[in-house]
């Protein structure tokens, strides 16, 4: 290299000049470079007190003038394009999407229904869909529990032939058996397929409730239930099954209606929300509120938040699956090992998830995820949460009487805390040489809460590769429940060499799932 | 309940009635309904052919006239309040922010450099710091390598007294001992502090290079750290180390210029991306690339994606840090459990995670986030990877000779692939009932491709508590060595019994990583 070289480099920033290019700087880089002299005429050292970047207007230059092509970004154009597809048709034809999972059995209820955070449904509607006979004594009924997207459509029906989302464990002779049992699912409030939700009408003004909705718990969720089981004289159900969000709630029915649950069955859910999960959960809402489509929930005449829903998906679908699965499946493949890689989606992984996340952006509310979602962080069965939630009821039940049922004149306040946690620099919370604190025993707190299950048969079943619900967390529910007294409590643990699909499994393993449900219905 | 109830709730719509309430539908949720009849006639069943959502303009009606009151979005508020502030300091006092972490050394580099994809850096800085003198014979250097997002600033130094992120582990007597060892740590290209990355000056139109910046890969930034050695006429090192992205830049140092590399030590890294992590990368650049601001990259002069930067670190915060810290440190606490919860920040995870995002949003460039977080998803020292990119050099470097070095006439295209995957409905890509295949030999290619590093001594560490790079990456790394006949590598495990901070214990852990690195250096 000569030093006419590194003089031709220098005038680079005023003109673009054609130079003879040796090989020695594209030497490949496996060889060991044998003399270091040779470098240095094009190189120096400088010293800066304080460097900064320079900055200078950079509107996206034309690309002829670079060094290097721009990257163009078709991941943007789509959202871009989608947007405007969604303003015409808005336009066109009013407001859309409705959100639907198909044809389901409506319950309608006036009558009003208190929240655990003190807010009201004056009245609300559940959706739901049922298989198999209710026997004479209606003595056969399992409620079916869905996980937070999934609707109510757990197998086709004659008015829905679509399969649904347990088409395979559902029906003649099956896990759930529809010769012996009569099979109920329902939609949460809080969602969008036909319960009352955020898109829901509220009866007082005639609009959406949009984020007027109130704040809801998984127990809510499972209250309505109830009142659903009352209108169909279901004094006490012969189990109270789910997975995911469903095994929290299917827990919830057992602890906080003891003497009409038979049985529980508990699929990857947990008693109590721990913080991997609401920080995995308070991602996906953030993304989504950032959207500025979601205009802070009142979209519902417009386009809504698609490209916040979609990625909200994507966030969920990594801690939906899990690693030894995606290993197999995707590795390390590109989805064209020929381009370029690119900063819009480029590895398999990421296109599978860039299509998961497009297939949903439509089809669940914005406003319906955020409720529901934050309904799952703030479940926790220990007996101080409940005794404390119990207290809160009352108190707003007899406030409610006294201003004579006018639930709008709320004293709640939805504000951010005033001071925002704030991390000690440099601080470290554990000491770190010394033991750590292993606990293995459960909780008292979550043995007293669970106390009312004492007599419940219960199945909690986990999975080791789920990163979400990890199986510590089923472990801690079976042992929480054993050290309660509760004697007929089944604990399953599939291992890795059973199920590669993390806290999915629920929804695709019929086998070791399944077969662990109708063993344990009997 | 009567009747009259029923006729009253049902006239809400039309007006706000007040109306005397009974204690009965506020009832302790763990109170067994006694008798079935009572509800029935405020309720109803109906049956739907296709139930659609009602859907009425809903303007952020007036919250008075609602059932509920409207809830508040503080994290909202600030988030707009922080533009507006930007905005008018842009106004003011011209393009910021400049991202700097104090005073550097800086190496100049006229001499251009291919990059593994094909792009071009005209010219390039390194910004380096050190510590501990170099030796007559200059065979006492350690080359330290940095995580994504750190800068090289890994001690305090004279211009910068400032801690730097592993103050502790660097010193006189230290386990990166400055009495004995010149230690060097640069700020990769690619980045934003200092060396040469996307906010930097293209010489070839004196615009910032924005997303006109090449696609770099780890490789890269190693390449031109040994360009930096060179000119410092280091020509062996006695060691790289390393942990996270430096872990991997530690390995691949070891791979590329084995004969000038003494000893390695790689620390919770990997010899090649997981799906997993690139799938949490993913969402982040996603996260990052949706925000308006953004501007395909071109925002230099303008207000800079400030919001998707701090959801991006959010994102991160998550993947750094792992559950068992977090359920001692935050467990479910909320911030302030007296509030209401809320849609914004609420637990004290959320308010953490909050925290250590907006810390980090003005800190880092945007698109040096993205570029270098592509770099790492790009990494594998598998040998057909590295046979592939040896290819594509020389034919570009061929290229390049035959145009007369005019690196901007690119063939590369920089498109999405034209189809992107499609995820088979109900196709369950493994046979759930045959068996897993668990091979636990390393695979071939990459025993072949780590054969450079056969004579190397190197020390692979890892966490168990990693969720970003689980312990089982490190013991690929190690039983890949050994497979491919290296005989002197150390491999050390820290179960949750030693460290419960996950990812980042490399950053904490000064007796259990620090010794071990200290050990193996002797």
């Amino acid at each position: 290299m000569s030093a006419s070289r590194a003089a031709v480099s220098a005038t680079r920033i005023a003109s673009k000049p054609i130079k003879p290019f040796s090989r020695s700087w594209s030497r490949p880089l496996s060889a060991a470079r044998p003399a270091m002299s040779a470098a240095a005429p094009a190189c120096h050292h400088s010293s800066r007190q304080l460097h900064t970047q320079p900055s200078r207007r950079a509107e996206a230059p034309a690309a002829t003038d670079a060094s290097n092509p721009a990257m163009s970004f078709p991941c943007l154009d789509a959202l871009e394009s989608k947007t405007a597809t969604l303003e015409a048709r808005s336009h066109a034809s009013g407001p859309e999407p409705s959100y639907t999972s198909g044809a389901t059995e409506v319950y309608h209820c006036k009558d009003p229904i208190l929240l655990d955070w003190g807010g009201v449904l004056p009245e609300f509607n559940i959706a739901y869909e049922t298989w198999g006979e209710l026997n004479a004594d209606k003595s056969n009924a399992i409620l079916l529990h869905t996980g937070l997207s999934a609707s109510s459509h757990a197998h086709s029906t004659e008015k829905n032939p679509k399969r649904g989302w347990w088409e395979k464990f559902i029906g003649p002779g099956g896990c759930l058996d529809t010769d012996k049992y009569h099979i109920i699912c329902t939609n949460v409030i809080g969602g969008c397929y036909g319960s009352t939700g955020p898109s829901s009408i509220d009866p007082a003004d005639g609009k959406n409730y949009a984020t007027r909705f109130p704040i809801l718990t998984l127990n809510d969720m499972v209250r309505a239930q109830f009142r659903l089981l009352d209108g169909l004289g279901i004094n006490k159900l012969y189990a109270s099954v789910g997975a995911s969000m469903g095994g929290m709630q299917s827990l919830a029915a057992g602890v906080h209606f003891p003497s009409r649950v038979g049985r529980v069955v508990s699929i990857s859910g947990c008693a109590r929300s721990h913080p991997y999960s609401i920080a995995m959960r308070h991602t996906q809402r953030q993304v989504l509120m950032m959207d500025p489509n979601w205009a802070r929930g009142y979209y519902y005449d417009r386009v809504p938040p698609h490209a916040g829903m979609k990625l909200a998906r994507e966030i969920a679908t990594v801690t939906y699956r899990s690693g030894p699965e995606w290993e197999q499946r995707f590795g390390r493949r590109r989805a064209d090992p020929s381009k370029q890689p690119a900063l819009c989606p480029d590895f398999l992984i990421e296109t599978y998830l860039d299509h998961a996340g497009e297939k949903f952006c439509l089809e669940y509310d914005p406003n319906s995820l955020l409720y529901v979602s934050k309904a799952m962080d703030l479940f926790d069965l220990g007996a101080e949460h409940q005794h404390a939630t119990a207290l809160r009821r009352a108190e707003r039940s007899d406030s409610l009487e006294a201003s004579g049922g006018d639930f709008s004149s709320s004293t709640c306040s939805l504000d951010l805390p005033d001071t925002p946690y704030v991390e000690q620099p440099g601080q470290v919370p554990v000491d770190l040489n010394g033991p750590i604190a292993t606990s293995t025993a459960p909780p008292a707190d979550l043995v007293k809460g669970l106390q009312p299950m004492r007599d419940i048969p219960t199945l909690v079943l986990g999975v080791a590769s789920d990163i979400l619900f990890p199986a510590w967390q089923q472990r801690e529910i079976a042992e929480t429940l054993r050290s309660g007294g509760n004697k007929r409590v089944t604990h399953v643990e599939l291992g890795e060499d059973a199920s590669l699909f993390g806290h999915d499994t629920f929804l695709l393993d019929l086998e070791h799932v399944g077969g662990n449900v109708r063993r344990f219905l009997g």
